[in-house]
């Protein structure tokens, strides 16, 4: 086993994702596009008839095939050639426990987002992810477009001069109105917040949002002011979030301030998510759903729109971009360079290396810190919308 | 006179908009496009050589170039042939005083925004408006162009259903660096509290996003939280504001939030003034920049991008229309429609009559409204971005 | 009169123009834009009742309301505050004739394109422009919006090194049925040959095309081959051409090519107007609906959108634009820049002297171009498209 | 074997495609992306050594990786677990001695554009294919975008009434310059006859514009008339094609017209594929550069932005559709499409059926069809742009 371990395939495992569920079928789509990953177990669905149909549909051996991430970890665990990892993509409730399980069992975790339902669970998490040394990846998967890295490759490297100003947002409008009675499963999850948590589109795209602003300027954020609310009547959980934001300083410039919107009842968006920077020396815009385009703007210059793959484009989105400038990428890749980053750390895993340098993922302390960003949302909204510290 | 005077083009002076200065170009071009208004009579400058200069070039009678409003106000007043309207065109501390003298001399005025350097100024004026019975316009222009007229009638007939959120910003990236050190005149008031009043960008361009997005929605304002900011070292004034928005509730309805954020600091924006509103039925986006255009989502259905003078125009958008569908029409032809509705307040008042019902203008209500705003951000950014009532 | 006719605005009278006429109201509003015209006689219909409303709206002087271009070009010679210069805004069959009137009366022209019926007309009018050495200023107005002067200065002073391509279009789809039938004046006219003259869309907007590249490129056309369509049943001229260009060889460099589109039946399409060039050094692309901006790709560098005063803003740009950068220009002030042009020559006539050397304006000669360009389209596609020469 | 045949995945082998290829990677991701095909064999370079350097890189098995297409298809033919499949991923000269090898052994074939280097191989494979009764697939990707069926299914339905143009152009600038003589291997062969055929660009990509044009209207060619340059000294091939295109009517309505550009010297392109379609009734137009959007006017109504998965979306478009409207799919996604259309025909043909009925993919008569276009574009262009039927 071990040397084609060291070589071939890596053999993962999936929690959730039976019919019917979105993400898992991203997840699988990724793993499979770049030939590193192949899917040999699952426990995907917490009912036994769905979670075996499932795994019938995906040809796994029925063997392998488990009733609950519990049975999964252990079992696979004592395989010869059981899984090296596994990709958690259940309601947010099961995140915490299900990769408690496999960290504990030595297996690396890719584990959708948002980390946890509270921010004690996150930091548990954390530990164990240290105490295991296992990898751990949170598939913020907006963070591997090209240009989104392009995008920090410029703002690291000065381009902007001092960050001043951040502007958010991540509008849908999908839940303009009361789906989730009608039976939508996708809705109803997230709208319960025994299977979602305290945040409803907070910790559903608003953890993106603020996800994508740190991971492209490098701020911290001091504190926040939050305004939630939930515009359709008997809705649980917010559905729209306006906040204010204030980064911590940097050197002798002033603070860095912002703003993050996120709304599921914006009707003319599907998935807006978009990024504005600004600074001394020039401003950044980036637009997830035209994501091979990156506006920059170098103060008392000419708008330049760069391309994924074409002039100015750099070598950390050069790394992860598989086609020509002009031949759209999309989200499947985007995600999927999330599963090339999560191979290259697992391949480095495997001869006892950390991952190589110009290996970029979200791991658990960014799932900590959205915990953080989702309890202190809730906090500042309760009260009034006061200025609140993370 | 009386003849003529009320059939002709109607008579008016103006109050700054000497040589160097913009904003007075503009009006007298907005002035001049229908043949409405002829330019008579000018105190352009307080500084009397280039009055007396600008006079010349404009060619405007040098017996009718003043050195002072006061002095204009009166001697105009005086004249069989005086002018019947005052353009005021200064920096924002002479609003007031200008304002003052010619509505207690008669005349009509229209007025350059904000209204004034204190709110309490503003509610003077109010009064001595609603005592003279004298036609006041506020240069809100942003409220005359054609698809903004549509997006107000739309929001109004119930397009969007209940508005729950309000998105507008205005950004601008003319003070990135300190250009005020180098001479530069409008940047030069605008950051001196002396000139300005207490609002820098607040004043300037946050002002215009607030009265933008009251028009298009009817929405009154509860309260705000506002963080001001300047960020360029030594400067006197907020050349940034971030604001979370509470609307009064109206009906049953939740009450709508919205944010603003006004910029002279953001790099790769020249006038970037943008609304977007959101209802349970629908949403809509319109720029400033780009003003002919109008996208309407009804909600569950495909984006349309409505067009000034296209199929869909309404007949808000249509009177204010000068030429055919995708020749596009811009600043000064919104500036001229605002020039327009003046006229026609105008003429009626020289027959005794009201405004015509579909006539709309920004009032002296929308000035006192507008210094409100910039108080109450002031205000609350002081407090620590506190929650304030207007 | 010497003196203020030295100094003061030119008057200027009108043929055409009447109620219901698109084009007059457009020459009216540029005229006046910089105040630099003022209409004082009319000969603005046809029909003498329709001529005397329309003069009367729009204040004329009874006695300067004319009830043709005869009576109106003999009069107004006579006059000593005669008009110095006319504006011919008629349907096409009567520039000839009503140009001809005026330039004999020793009055500037400033017509309407295209120039004449003929091509055998057109050539006559340059002949007497000539000979009576008035200025003559055809309105394509398109080559005055300062983002395309931009292009013209960037294209001749080699940023695109050897133009290669030329791709020109201008879709509209206000004919995609028949309207003529229901009474559309402006369709009606325009589909008749006898006021239109051999072409339809060709003459109405080809030409226009055509204009704009030759303006931009500074390239004479070799050859054409042409295909002209009448989509709806019953149309007598041409709705649609798709012709295909070849350039006289400049250098050594390859000739250049190129495709023109015009089309009245392409629904979707308001006013299309786009140019795109493309030389051996970098690409350039223009929209006329969104003319403040202009793409210009240097081969091998990002994409960079310049901006009407924006960054970048070249000098033959800037002296054309008359607000700010990100506050529009539109369809108004480009056709006022024609106005503003033709005053500066007719101005420098008044003292004897020709145009100030960075005046430019479309001339008779450009009229000549255009007849070419309907005749040669004409006749290729009358002989199945084989290439023509001008 | 027969039963996991009849079920797993489809063995597949490629010929071409070794490293440094650009377009064997893209149909590797393509056929992986949704798990229905394996890659078991390969003749992958006609350079033995890198052949087999490329096939460990994928992990070929070293005993089925060929020096020759020749020896692929034989031994391929003869083996239990032989490939059902081929993917022919080479410069354009061996597609049709490779896939003529390939047929004549029982082995389906997905063959990349242009078809063949003469129409006369074309028709013969053609022949081939119908002699065979194998699964022939040609890669015009562009027609598998979701927005491009959306589009065919809606010019079907009579959403656009009676097409009367068709503007489609691909516009490229990587060799606005001579990169062929420094050795871009992209360049060297594309611009060799002996490789690529009598067309440059035209073979290029003027073949994917034309295919795409036919399969969104299904109307067919009459003539076209051709101007073929090659503006780089040197080239052997066209660089730019500039074609006027006459449909065949159908039923009463005026026969369509169009027109076509490529260019693979156009400044400011990457891959600028654009198809735009008018009829009686409507217009639509997609850009390849944006595929999850599709303009669509209705004549006399606001243009509409239908976006892939979004409101709007009809059954051809949402088949092909694997995640939601807001995240983008791109490119790949559209190859993958044409693979798991090549996949339900394959299984089909697994038990003796034909594809079903909504699988829809570009057959060896598209081939035929392209071959005819070039080599109509080159004779009518030698013929001084002469119209030429196809």
């Amino acid at each position: 086993m071990a040397n084609d371990k060291k070589q071939g395939p890596i053999r993962y495992g999936m929690v959730g994702g039976g019919r019917g569920a979105f993400i898992g079928g991203v997840h699988r789509i990724a793993a499979r596009m770049d030939g590193e990953f192949v899917l040999v177990a699952g426990a995907l669905s917490s009912n036994p008839e769905r979670a075996k149909a499932s795994a019938a549909e995906l040809g796994l051996d029925p063997e392998r095939t488990y009733a609950s991430y519990a049975a999964m970890a252990k079992a696979e665990a004592d395989r010869p050639d059981g899984i090296e990892a596994v990709a958690i993509v259940t309601p947010n409730n099961h995140h915490f426990p299900a990769a408690k399980a496999f960290l504990e069992a030595g297996i690396h975790v890719i584990c959708d987002k948002p980390l946890a339902t509270t921010l004690a669970e996150a930091k548990k998490l954390a530990g164990l992810v240290e105490k295991t040394g296992r990898v751990f990846v949170l598939t913020h998967n907006y963070t591997a477009y090209p240009m989104v890295r392009q995008a920090q490759e410029m703002v690291a490297g000065g381009a902007l001069g001092d960050i001043r100003l951040v502007q958010v947002e991540y509008p849908q409008d999908w839940l303009t109105e009361d789906i989730s009675a009608s039976g939508n499963k996708q809705a109803s999850w997230r709208s319960d917040p025994k299977q979602a948590g305290a945040g409803g589109a907070t910790g559903d795209i608003g953890t993106h949002a603020y996800n994508l602003a740190r991971f492209v300027t490098g701020l911290e954020l001091h504190s926040l002011a939050a305004d939630l609310d939930a515009f359709v009547p008997g809705r649980l959980l917010d559905d729209n979030l306006n906040v204010l934001l204030r980064f911590k300083a940097r050197g002798t410039a002033p603070a860095a301030k912002g703003m993050l919107w996120a709304s599921q009842v914006a009707p003319g968006h599907e998935n807006g998510l978009k990024l504005r920077v600004y600074g001394s020396k020039g401003g950044l815009e980036w637009v997830q759903a035209d994501p091979n385009y990156l506006w920059h703007t170098p103060f008392g210059e000419p708008k330049r729109l760069l391309t994924r793959g074409g002039a100015g484009a750099l070598a950390s989105a050069n790394r992860l971009t598989r086609i020509p400038a002009g031949h759209p990428e999309g989200y499947l890749e985007g995600f999927a360079n999330i599963y090339r980053e999560a191979a290259a750390a697992i391949r480095a895993a495997r001869i006892g290396q950390p991952p190589p340098h110009d290996v970029i993922f979200p791991t658990v302390h960014d799932g900590v810190e959205g915990m953080a960003f989702i309890e202190a949302c809730v906090r500042s909204s309760r009260n009034d919308g006061a200025w609140t510290k993370l």
